[in-house]
């Protein structure tokens, strides 16, 4: 059996860069709070809170701490209320994610109705949709929902973690009931490279192990993209790979794992299943170890 | 047999303005011109050259003579040496493509990369493509041509008589390779229009006959629309019309007509139906007589 791993699996610039402001902020102080938890992945925000950095969703307790944004962003006003009462505040918005937000102020300023495509319960959503003045934004997740509306002058931007094919599907609707569209692509290239990748090892293998957290949009949609092509397993860790996933059918096994997944998660994957399916191979200790599928 | 003709067939505004101002200028004024064929009408541009009015291609033959602009529009530097040698210029651009050149322009001098979606060798599209400044748009009549591109930031413009699906597809590839992508749509709502209703009759019909010139693109494009679902003719006028046409399987015979085409030649085209099908109805002599296809 062959157990290989997707190029791009796990942790995305933006992801890396927050964890790592956490981990230094940590060393230099006590007191330090995450405003939710600062990635969607249960482990890792374990392995914070061990080290002292623990996760407040009530904005009551931040009075005299150190904050730190995390990686989503997080909404103006929230910030603003932050900034007036935290000891420090340490901006941990990925980048891209403070780029959209720019663009659906400015979107706003330049007349144009701001139309998110994302899921409006989405964190980054969330925040994106309140530096759009007046809240008058509008969040869609399927062109559907724009039935019966018309607009003279649309601006699109997109929860960064969202497929292409659907914001193409999005901008053709809007194309049907406006008569000017513009559309800032700010789906991040990080996720879509991952996506592909993940589904060029999909259909070369007979089965895949999706590796995140439940409450992670990017590996829930790591694990579809997987799953309409072969049969997928979407786990958070390795407890909960079963020996009998790994039949005399299954040649090829492929890992993939989401932007907020840990390393030492997917190592622990990896060593789980060269376990089970006990052919001779040995165990590892670095997440660099791990066979990465390449296309010939 | 049933004749009926689709709704908002012929003369779209555009035109039936530039034929008015064609005739209003004979009426007052002998040694007009027009640069190029006035409309894509053999058989108007025939009956205007009746009225004293000659379509000349050849800019050293314009001095001191009254000339009109077509309702494609004109390159930018034909009209600034119209506007020093003519003794009158009679502006009969369609004040939608006006807004297309001024379109052009302006995303342009905003910082887009302009490509105009239509056809590079149609008259509205070559004087389109003038006003962008430095030759500097692409037209592009088909996604595929944008292979190999990247773009930063695109703005897109239509030629007014593409379809919106069309300009669906081409918007979707240029997501794929831009950053940014600001869609004006260009196109004619007069077109649409008439394509639906035409499409409809189609549906509706045995047989259709598709009148306008054979170098008139959105009657062509409406030939293509109605053979897609139908047998289907394009023919200029009347005369092209065969009795075999009209076999015995043949109940409901429709007619549409471009935005080109005048009333009495889709009333000739109607009158020779009658004749050929001699079920009894009676030949007409306005246009308006011709019974509309509604949909219950």
């Amino acid at each position: 059996m062959n157990v290989r791993i997707a190029q791009n699996s796990g942790f995305c610039f933006g992801v890396k860069r927050a964890i790592n402001l956490a981990l230094k902020a940590a060393e230099e102080d006590d007191n330090i709070i995450t405003i939710g938890p600062i990635i969607h992945n249960p482990q890792m925000v374990q392995k914070l809170f061990e080290q002292g950095i623990s996760s407040v969703e009530d904005l009551s307790k931040v009075e005299n701490r150190i904050a730190i944004i995390r990686s989503h962003g997080i909404e103006k006003n929230k910030k603003e209320l932050l900034e007036t009462k935290c000891k420090k505040i340490i901006d941990a918005t990925c980048p891209y994610v403070s780029k959209t937000q720019e663009f659906g102020k400015t979107l706003y300023e330049e007349g144009y109705q701001v139309i998110i495509y994302g899921d409006e319960n989405h964190p980054e959503v969330v925040a994106l949709k309140s530096y759009v003045p007046n809240n008058e934004a509008m969040v869609i997740s399927d062109p559907k929902e724009l039935k019966g509306f018309s607009f003279r002058r649309v601006g699109v931007i997109s929860q960064t973690t969202r497929k292409l094919s659907g914001l193409q599907e999005v901008v053709s609707k809007i194309l049907e009931i406006s008569n000017e569209v513009r559309v800032i692509n700010t789906i991040c290239n990080a996720t879509a490279v991952r996506q592909e990748a993940s589904l060029k090892l999909a259909k070369a293998s007979d089965l895949m192990i999706v590796v995140g957290g439940k409450n992670s949009s990017n590996t829930k949609m790591l694990a579809k993209i997987c799953g309409d092509n072969i049969k997928t397993y979407h786990i958070e860790t390795s407890q909960e790979i079963c020996k009998e996933w790994f039949d005399e059918n299954i040649q090829n096994i492929g890992i993939t794992a989401g932007a907020s997944t840990p390393d030492w998660v997917i190592v622990e994957v990896y060593n789980k299943i060269i376990e089970y399916i006990g052919n001779g191979e040995k165990q590892i200790s670095e997440f660099s170890e791990i066979p990465v599928f390449k296309e010939d």
